[in-house]
């Protein structure tokens, strides 16, 4: 189960809320980009960005543009959101208009590691995430770029994750005058043909592990 | 041009910085779902929520789940990111894998907007974003309705644009030595057959505005 502290209790629409913890990965584990917050200058910044889970931790790229990750040596406090929309939703009323989504919500500190054994986890991690067979496929992380990266953890523990997966929510008088459509309209990410570098070499074929991949 | 405070100035990779504002609107303009960062007890929070534009203006509804959305009377410290992801991008070596986006942050305070004409204009601007043609066919916005939301004025002035949009970028020696594949996986969203509502009478056809719709 996930953890329901006051933070991550939602202030209203409780029955979209989802809390065991298959929910949670399984938004983590479709997602590709997060969307990472932090308190700069008493204010908020948020940063797209890749991350990677492996059991109940997210691992993060240091390398995110926002200084203060790259200097946050005993953690820093981040809101890490996830997510994916999965339909705009068309109801007879303007105001019962909606989208159908799945999000993931995780509270904590974002943690450099430092030891290098998992550090390298992390980016192995970090990587099977954004291109799955990569790891294996391409030229290792040479001691020049580990040193240049920073890895962050998140622990999963304080998360929520939120959805709405259903039709309209129409008021019984609007159904009744029937006076407009209602419907969901899917929203579904898909992969393009794959486009080779203008410099690769005329021998290759596309590998399986990217012709292959399926959102 | 976009204002370029030190807030929105990246820290490093400048030369993915785009400073011109049709760039910042073809971002908020093509996206659907923007994360919302606030500060809550001095951590961060971010959440998904639904947004549209007007000129420099961005609306967003009140009705996000954030308690202190609906509270600040007088303006809250936001950031509002919105990013798109174009592709995948496979090097030849594990560290030069990274993606193809376009994402747009806006710093900037969040005004409730209480002029009733001008909120009905952010209504119309937040529907003519989320369902376009729906302001039209559906059921207006009603006194209650109209009284139940809140709505939330953002100016576009501190914005940065970010993107890449190019293929791998390799070692030379990595090129030289021919070991991996390398190019771009491009990545889509796209919309599925609309789903009419199970309680929709008999005699509809889709309308026009949900069949024709691209993303």
């Amino acid at each position: 189960m996930l953890s329901t502290t006051p933070r991550t209790t939602l202030g209203r629409k409780k029955h979209r809320a989802v809390t065991d913890r298959s929910a949670l990965h399984a938004v983590l584990d479709e997602g590709l980009i997060c969307h990472l917050g932090i308190v700069r200058d008493g204010v908020p910044l948020v940063l797209p960005t890749g991350y990677g889970r492996d059991g109940d931790t997210l691992y993060l790229h240091g390398s995110t543009g926002a200084t203060s990750l790259r200097t946050a040596a005993h953690g820093l406090d981040v809101c890490v959101t996830v997510t994916l929309l999965d339909g705009i939703v068309y109801s007879r009323s303007v105001n019962n208009h909606s989208m159908n989504y799945r999000s993931a919500v995780i509270l904590g500190q974002a943690k450099p590691v430092f030891d290098a054994e998992a550090k390298m986890h992390g980016l192995k991690v970090l990587t099977d995430h954004l291109a799955p067979g990569s790891w294996e496929h391409a030229r290792e992380v040479n001691a020049k770029e580990f040193a240049a990266v920073s890895v962050l953890a998140l622990d999963l523990a304080e998360a929520s994750v939120k959805m709405r997966a259903e039709g309209p929510d129409d008021e019984p008088e609007d159904v009744e005058a029937d006076t407009a459509w209602a419907g969901v309209l899917p929203v579904r990410t898909v992969y393009g043909e794959p486009e080779p570098s203008k410099d690769l070499s005329p021998g290759w074929t596309t590998p399986p592990h990217v012709t292959g991949r399926e959102w």
